[in-house]
């Protein structure tokens, strides 16, 4: 990557402006007149003109000062690929392309790009777009954006950085903060990054002091792992949200496996972001009241919800919504201590109702908001507050939104609101953020915002535990393992019977060598008699053992619970059914607990990724599994199993006595083996693995070669 | 209920506003203004004043014609109370009460409302609140509502009839509308609901040809079942949505049952409302927007999306939405033939993604649009087309409206459309409205809006399946089964051995004389020995049975597979566990396929309850279950069946030779049973039913009376 100043960008001392323009709707007269606010000397460029709104402007390119901090280009494609050679020959240190037309319309879009690369390639200037809404910084007044973005009611003093690939979104995400407050530190368009990316953004924000949160808005992630690694690390500090849209190949890829058919598109970039401290919203929406709320609040400690409110319903709503089982962070309403009940009775109304939610009825009062929320935040059994405020109730003021703040201000946990007020809502939301208070204007939403500050504290706590125990996101001292794992995979390659495809028996083998444990077993050969059973203990499960049958238990290859007088019959009968294949006997292993399902696969994004579950029918019925990236540690893989809606069978549930943190530590062992196996495409099934009172055993193992 | 003429509330010709004023802010002011729109003839009362608004005003209400249609009080409690009693006097058909500080404050509030029954009782008069937002009803420009809701922006002409029990939600409804497009056909705040309720307004609806559409916020359901045979019985011409806001105490008082603890708050309303086509919301923001859709819009007949786009990243976004599994009705993503796929990569770009969703990229036009939803609509595989409009592309005019509108308005499938353009946002979705389109301005809330018209499609199938076969929402020919089993369950309660407490063995005696099936058994008493087991086949199960012991299992008194050799030490070793209690043998049941629990519960609301779900673990780790009212027919508990996850395995899935139909049927036989026993209070839990390869037997069965 190219060293590059990205501070001449963000506060840029000089801007020319190619295609300057007075003409109403052109986008060179739109990019002029934001310009005009800025405190940048501006440089307008157009032969058709001697001045631009006032400033002096030159005829081409030529004519410009060397070495200047930003050069705009708003020409057409083609137009624009020749301007920007210009630049880069004056050393312009940043170039923004805003025409479309290139990569996105076909292949002579995508020579231009080209162009475009070598130009970077052969100068020191920096590429922003094509394709690129441009930038936005408010506090200097810097706007580079050609479309209407609602940026007249844009508070300064914002500090989240909000990176998008795309135009639409972010202009929709502009808008909406003028519409309901949100306050941005910077914008930046990415547009088709044939150059400058959000990766060479994410450092500069991490470092920048006026920076609290990161929004990105992908559409691709060419970096993979780098990404993962720089915008995880940097989260460790200041929150991290993804919006990820653009689906992955991972589905069609690697259906070969039943771990592949699960990893459906998005299920392991779901596992990588839970890896590295990364948050995923779902639209833009989303994406924005998450980061409005994270810029704004510290995380929750815990997920224990206090909600107060004027008017019963919203009370109720507001719990049917915490009570529904979120797909992250779960929430769950706090249960207040008698002293707060005691508290909010006396300040407020004996008939109010204080089992969370509290509810004082409309007749409440702006004071009545205040000490409710201030014996709430004393409650040590309360983590977050969403507070109801409805202007519409007699004796509720605008005198409310200043002492809110003033209450809110020191508090050491978050408190959001949520407000409604007709046709004023969006003025209300505005003057909630303009006194520094997150607010919301419908109930879902204030919610699913408090679902972000706890899975925010949740994450914090994750990274910090990692970093103590010195494990790290993968495992210690991984490399050297995995290369003794590599020496295993290239003999045991090489002993295959079919070459590329090995069946049962050797993917144990490989497994076992690797570090998992499987039963003892015995290969029984078309040629061999039931006597070569020596060593087993009956009862004893036999198996087909042929790598072209895949359903082995729906096509009857699979025999269970066979005693000693009947194992020549049933050799016999399997013989029948699958002549001149080779047979696995092994004793029936004693389960205790359910069964499990291990997989791994290789993704396009990220590579080896490996995925733990509820095995047998419930793998596909409830799809009740988790994905992390190999190799992962243990503490990863314990995240992965807590994520599992059958976590608490794994810890005890009913009586259970199965060994949850051995699980973890198998599928560490595992992530080992997957690495191996997926960097050179293959997959693993692991179906099930189940607990026989001492260790988790592998019953059942397939591996797919790339 | 009295007899009422509600077209009178609706269309008052003659309207008394007690409290009458002049004076800025007052209820009284703000009323009378709204009302100077109106065509009804106004009496204003207030002593203080001659006239009021140029209108000649009496001083007390003795002073007003007789039987005037209605009557608007907009005094305080107590005075509005006494203002009442006069209004009923003088004959007035509807008095509205607007004051709160009646029961919701306590017990002299209480004591207020029972004067206002008294006067209903006692006269003529009906009385909506108190504590009513009052009534709206745009084309008559009939408006008593005393708080600012931005009726200014509302449309007529919207076909809605929304009825709220809470000012708060009324206000926020009413301002959505003026907002973002949302027409209402009337509105009715009906408060504290001492006379008039809901019931008295959705039959009036229902046969109103301007209604399209009922929303309904309710916080109590008084009527219970009553409430669902009217609003169901509407439902199948109009639709009804509900957002009940308000728990019932189900969760806790039903708790000694696993079912009880399964029911939480809310899973009845879910069932009950499925059971007669009702549709549920959330919060009032998808309350709107549900209403919506189905007012403008024909139900899917299917559930397969096409989503078209002039930007990738919001197609992905929506099909990301799309396919993650909803809590009701599920999309998929619809598979476009060959020939639309032709036509729109000729009418648009041959670089067109027609992979839905179709994304024809911001170089999109107008004519485009047009086309491609053209194509879509005549696409076999389509049932539902969502369209992304964003007016910020280039080539995209406000042309594209009035555009659209031409096109879908004759389509027999719905088309729904998103748009977001920062600031512009409202004002497009209104002149969207304002064209008969219903839009939307998130991704998230677009897709939500599809999901209300396909479940409804769905309901309104099994309406007219469940008419035909003439079976109806409850079994046929019902009442004289339950009179035999009530006989039964009379005798059965005479002879229990502990009165009041059924074990096991008395609990599945009951179910088997209900006409369910249970295994073979033997009671082992402690005086008995082995040889009273004479017709059993071994292997055995032998169990303790006792109504005191709750968790057989957990505490050891259940031993599986027991043979011929080892029932005397078996027997011995339960008797030092269990001394003095019987024992009960059963054959072991082979089993085929999952467990299954059925449960029955009386709901404080709704009455007798079934429920049906995944059995074992999966009961309380996936809480896999679904409710119906009982009794239910057999198409009611095949849909219950159907809303399970582990539905497939009931349907052949990986070569299960379970009968689905066969269940259903015994669910419907189990909820006569449970009709009887719940109507005294009882609770059932079955837990396992099992499938032994010819039918469904409970292995295990508990009844806790009530």
């Amino acid at each position: 990557m190219k060293k590059t100043d990205i501070n001449r960008l963000i506060n840029p001392a000089s801007i020319a402006v190619i295609g300057a323009s007075e003409t109403e709707g052109k986008p060179g007269t739109i990019i002029m007149r934001n310009l005009l606010r800025s405190k940048a000397r501006l440089y307008p460029v157009n032969p058709a003109y001697e001045t631009v709104m006032h400033i002096p402007s030159v005829s081409s390119v030529e004519q410009l000062p060397p070495n200047l901090d930003i050069a705009i280009i708003t020409l057409k494609a083609e137009l624009a690929v020749k301007a920007a050679a210009e630049c880069a020959l004056a050393g312009t240190a940043f170039i923004i392309i805003v025409a479309g037309g290139f990569g996105e319309t076909g292949s002579s879009g995508r020579a231009q790009e080209d162009v475009l690369r070598k130009i970077v390639e052969t100068s020191k200037s920096r590429i922003l777009g094509p394709n690129s809404l441009g930038i936005f910084v408010p506090e200097a007044n810097l706007d580079t954006i050609f479309v209407e973005h609602g940026d007249k009611a844009l508070s300064a003093g914002g500090s989240i950085a909000f990176i998008s690939q795309s135009g639409s979104v972010g202009v929709e995400s502009l808008g909406l903060a003028s519409n309901t407050g949100y306050g941005m530190r910077a914008f930046i368009g990415t547009g088709n990054k044939i150059d400058l990316s959000e990766m060479d953004f994410l450092d500069w924000f991490f470092n920048d002091k006026r920076t609290d949160c990161i929004a990105l808005y992908l559409e691709s992630i060419e970096g993979g792992r780098d990404f993962l690694e720089l915008s995880g690390s940097g989260a460790e500090e200041k929150p991290v949200v993804v919006l990820k849209a653009g689906r992955t190949a991972a589905g069609a890829a690697a259906a070969g496996s039943h771990t592949g058919r699960l990893a459906g598109s998005d299920s392991v970039i779901n596992g990588a972001f839970k890896q590295y401290g990364i948050q995923r919203a779902w639209d833009d929406e989303e994406l924005c009241d998450a980061t409005k709320v994270l810029s704004m609040l510290k995380p929750a400690v815990g997920n224990r919800v206090a909600v107060l409110t004027p008017a019963g319903g919203f009370g109720v709503m507001c719990t049917d919504y915490i009570d529904t089982t979120g797909t992250r962070a779960d929430l769950q309403m706090a249960v207040l201590s008698p002293e707060t009940v005691a508290i909010i009775k006396e300040k407020t109304f004996p008939f109010a109702s204080c089992i969370n939610p509290v509810d004082f009825t409309a007749s409440g009062t702006d004071r009545m908001f205040i000490d409710t929320i201030q014996a709430l935040l004393a409650d040590q059994g309360v983590d977050i507050i969403i507070c109801i405020a409805l202007f519409a109730a007699p004796a509720i003021t605008n005198d409310l939104i200043p002492a809110l703040a003033n209450t809110i201000k020191m508090a050491d946990k978050p408190v959001l609101v949520f407000t409604e007020y007709g046709p004023f809502t969006e003025k209300y939301l505005l003057d909630f953020y303009n006194h520094g208070i997150a607010g919301f204007p419908s109930i879902s939403r204030v919610v699913r915002a408090a679902r972000f500050l706890v899975e925010r504290g949740k994450l914090r706590k994750t990274m910090r535990c990692t970093d103590s125990s010195g494990a790290g996101r993968y495992c210690g001292e991984s490399s050297k393992e995995i290369e003794v794992i590599t020496e295993c995979y290239k003999k045991w390659m090489a002993e295959l019977k079919t070459p590329g495809k090995p069946d049962e028996l050797e993917a144990k083998e490989f497994l076992a060598a690797a570090g998992l444990r499987i039963p003892e077993k015995q290969l029984i050969l078309p040629e061999d008699g039931p006597e070569v059973l020596t060593g087993l203990h009956f009862p004893i499960v036999l198996k087909v053992c042929s790598p072209d049958i895949l359903h082995k238990t729906d096509r009857g290859g699979v025999r269970l619970n066979i005693g000693p007088e009947e194992i020549t019959n049933e050799i016999t009968m399997m013989r029948q059914a699958f002549p001149g294949e080779p047979l696995i006997a092994s004793p029936m292993v004693k389960i205790n607990g359910p069964e499990m399902i291990l997989g791994a696969l290789h993704d396009p994004t990220f590579g080896a990724s490996v995925m733990a579950g509820a095995g047998g029918i419930l793998t596909e019925l409830y799809r009740d599994t988790a994905f992390r990236l190999a190799p992962c540690s243990r503490e990863n893989a314990e995240s992965m199993l807590d994520e599992l809606k059958i976590a608490p069978v794994l810890s005890g549930f009913r009586g259970s006595s199965l060994d949850k943190g051995k699980l973890a530590e198998t599928i560490s062992r595992f992530s080992l083996a997957a690495s191996v196996v997926c960097a050179n495409g293959g997959q693993i099934d692991i179906n099930p693995i189940v607990w026989n009172g001492e260790d988790w055993i592998i019953l059942d193992a397939k591996i797919i070669l790339g």
